[in-house]
């Protein structure tokens, strides 16, 4: 596996002690994030979409709308992906020190808008069973109609940065001398209890892939 | 006030109905986020990169590091920084249904590196009351030096789209007559429990606007 950091823009300049160059790091950061941030040039300005993704070994594979004039501009053109999680309010003694912590993955790649039906199905299967694992086989299928109406890009996960910042402040000395308080407030996503359809047929109950969520974050953790 | 969907690039073309175009519904879901993701052109290409950021009025300030190459590359520069919430996943009773409601907002607009030093310890003031309410007048204020350590970039509130999707899944008539659950698992974001610095003085007690942080999410409500 090539190394991930072997191009100028991934390389940090700051805080390269928050970087991580290995491609498990990558896909940990990926594979925990439920929306990512996609970067398009449009007209010479950049657009910044949110959008749903996953990951299919060395590939990111998003999803939208073929009516969605962001996807038909990034075709064949340099995209960057990003994933972010916010982990904590790091409250330092001063507030120069104020910061976040955080996981984040920054993707540069060429996109491709995938044409072939079937790599498209895979895709659509990827990111539906990204979101929520146990769907796909469980929903109806996607018909040729619809699959037709689904726009995906696939990225390849070539060159990456990905960076973390984790633990406490980092004050100067002569702060910690005052009374101030210091710490982490953590921050998580968490899952509620699963809200049936109006329209939902009387006695239909949630499946397991859907009654697991209660009460967990999105690491799969107890809430 | 000037309405907000005045550009080709912030009228929506697909799911109009979702679009959200006055100013107070974009102040909504600014204020409710604690990180944005910043997209500029560098060298030709798209680079998305998430940042802390306030509101002030109808300005947006963004926080950075000095050295942080991003910034540079902004200043006078067009930019697109989009705001994220996800709210739930949305399961339908077809995969291609299959959904997840966010409030989202997205704003372009020419970035300014703020140099005046009045403007830059109000924005990081700013930023900081954002993050966490009650930590300027709590923490050690920045120095002068400190102070000329720290980027901040200012973006106009003026071209912007808000795009909010919630509610259940639009499942195809024929598909609701199968007995396949339906409905929306919620997600948000909790804060937990604030963890006091390894180096605390001991005794050193958590002040009133970090204790409130406790089992409440980002909205302010009881988790």
């Amino acid at each position: 596996m090539p190394d991930l950091s072997s191009t100028p823009r991934t390389t940090l300049r700051r805080h390269s002690e928050r970087g991580v160059a290995d491609r498990e790091a990558l896909h940990a950061v990926l594979d925990a994030g439920l929306v990512c941030h996609l970067g398009v040039v449009a007209d010479g300005a950049p657009r910044v979409l949110p959008t749903a993704y996953a990951r299919a070994g060395d590939l990111l594979y998003l999803h939208g709308s073929t009516a969605n004039a962001t996807y038909r501009a990034a075709d064949g053109r340099q995209v960057c992906v990003t994933v972010t999680h916010l982990d904590g309010l790091v409250c330092a003694r001063s507030v120069f020190h104020h910061s976040i912590n955080y996981r984040s993955a920054m993707i540069f790649g060429t996109a491709r808008l995938v044409t072939d039906p079937a790599e498209r199905a895979e895709a659509l299967r990827a990111v539906t069973e990204h979101l929520t694992p146990g769907q796909w086989s469980y929903a109806r299928r996607p018909t040729r109609k619809e699959l037709a109406a689904t726009a995906v890009l696939a990225v390849p996960l070539d060159e990456a940065s990905v960076k973390i910042r984790d633990g406490g402040p980092l004050d100067d000395p002569e702060d910690c001398l005052a009374g101030v308080w210091a710490g982490v407030v953590p921050v998580r996503m968490v899952f509620g209890e699963p809200e049936p359809d109006a329209a939902l047929r009387p006695g239909t109950a949630a499946p397991w892939h859907i009654r697991r969520y209660r009460g967990r974050d999105t690491t799969g953790r107890s809430a």
